[in-house]
């Protein structure tokens, strides 16, 4: 059974009992929640290191006001048993407090990636985000950490982060798991009414439609944006938040598709009260 | 002789190399030009730890605009001297371009502490401080770190950041070392004429002042930094930046001395172009 840590003490002393003893560690980040995307981060994680610890923690520092932290859905018994059976030997589920004290002051920018796509519509999202992952490594010190193709600008600013700060940890993204009729896997779809559910498919297939038009010599980004919004609108009542196409490493916008490259195509559209998210990265040639 | 380590690579592999080897890693972080009391860190790092690595490296994301970053004084040969004098088997300075390749992005904030006393004068001091601190920790991996009271705010910060980003380096804070007549050591005292050093010596008389007024029951702070200021400016032509009376650990400004803690005296003073710091603390007892 997957050994279940609360304390960021006893976490610490035992990731560094391992390392000490030169076991591999992987760390799997999560929210808890956890599903078939989850657990293909946890499998990978056990193919690349000894040791797997998933940490489960819902961090308040990356929800802003009026999101949705407080319904954020959460069932840690499920959690540890499906951590456990993708191959977790640890799952690391600390408490706010502990996490954030009294006093607690400390914050992790990086600057420029957290202003723009998801930064624009959730201020202070990154922030808690590089955060908390900075903490997370500080406590579980991995040689290597996982997380999901999904969260693209996630894993930007990341990326950065460990670049920047000289971090000793090497991350690993996995592509993004889907849903049978290309829904992204998220713990946010489960807020989704059957409606809305259904609706939500016209996401994968406008990043499709996309990366198609792309493939066909399409240069001009606001003309493909175009079309995905007015298929996304054809076949939705989701409120488009935004669709970008922007270079993939830096994630500026583009006006128009250079070759030699890859783009991000992103977007986040509001389902009722859902706000999902999902991307494709394209490579352009020639 | 010390080894002098120019490159980030090679130092992170030294180090995470005696880590595993099982020996005891001691830091002491600085902007070269060595003193005494960078000395007295160096010994004490050698009592507290196998292999005593000295960082060297003029920060220039800790200077504002129109500081003193370009003139500030350096002299690598005379460091890696006095360095392996006191004990350190490693100097490491890397340089600029390497620490903040293009593209940089990523500073840590210590909110709050980072905004009062240095940091009302210098914005962007401690986000400077915080954040190289952090990038020097995870390139050498020590067990300890060993900062001067002297920058008395700087411990502060770090001692905070080290807290909230769950690192896993102790801190080991030294007493101020001064000269016979009570000037605390910094490189910027090479920048003094004279005159201007002979007058500085009224700071550390204040701030004995201080020490004296309280220990005699004076309860109010504005009294006693009147006292100070009256004292600085009778003997000196030095211009006041600030002088404070705080909460040694919050740096919140009182207005009266409470029995049960310690108080953080400090100031700041221009001797010409010069800006010298220095600070008592004084426990308060009954």
């Amino acid at each position: 059974m997957a050994e279940l840590i609360r304390s960021i003490d006893e976490m610490h002393r035992i990731a560094a009992d391992l390392r000490q003893a030169g076991r591999r560690i992987g760390v799997v980040p999560t929210m808890g929640f956890l599903h078939d995307g989850h657990l293909a981060l946890i499998r990978e994680a056990g193919r690349r290191s000894d040791v797997v610890i998933t940490t489960v923690f819902v961090n308040p520092t990356q929800f802003g006001r009026g999101e949705d932290f407080e319904r954020y859905p959460r069932d840690l018994q499920r959690d540890t048993t499906l951590a456990e059976s993708a191959g977790t030997t640890f799952v690391f589920a600390p408490g706010h407090r502990a996490v954030y004290p009294e006093g607690y002051a400390t914050f992790v920018e990086v600057t420029g990636l957290d202003r723009v796509l998801e930064g624009k519509s959730r201020p202070g999202h990154f922030r808690g985000v590089a955060t908390i992952v900075l903490k997370l490594f500080n406590i579980t010190v991995p040689h290597c950490a996982l997380f999901g193709q999904k969260d693209a600008q996630q894993v930007a600013v990341i990326r950065r982060m460990v670049q920047d700060l000289n971090m000793d940890v090497e991350l690993i993204i996995v592509p993004t798991v889907r849903e049978r009729d290309g829904l992204a896997m998220s713990s946010r779809n489960a807020y989704l009414k059957e409606r809305e559910r259904q609706e939500a498919r016209v996401l994968h297939r406008s990043l499709q439609l996309a990366a198609t038009r792309i493939r066909e010599g399409v240069r001009s980004c606001p003309a493909i944006i175009g079309d995905m919004t007015a298929l996304i609108t054809a076949e939705s009542s989701g409120q488009i938040d935004y669709v970008s196409i922007a270079d993939a490493g830096t994630l500026g916008e583009l006006s128009e598709i250079r070759a030699g490259g890859e783009v991000l195509v992103s977007l986040a559209v509001r389902f009722g009260t859902t706000r999902l998210i999902d991307n494709v990265v394209v490579e352009v040639v020639g």
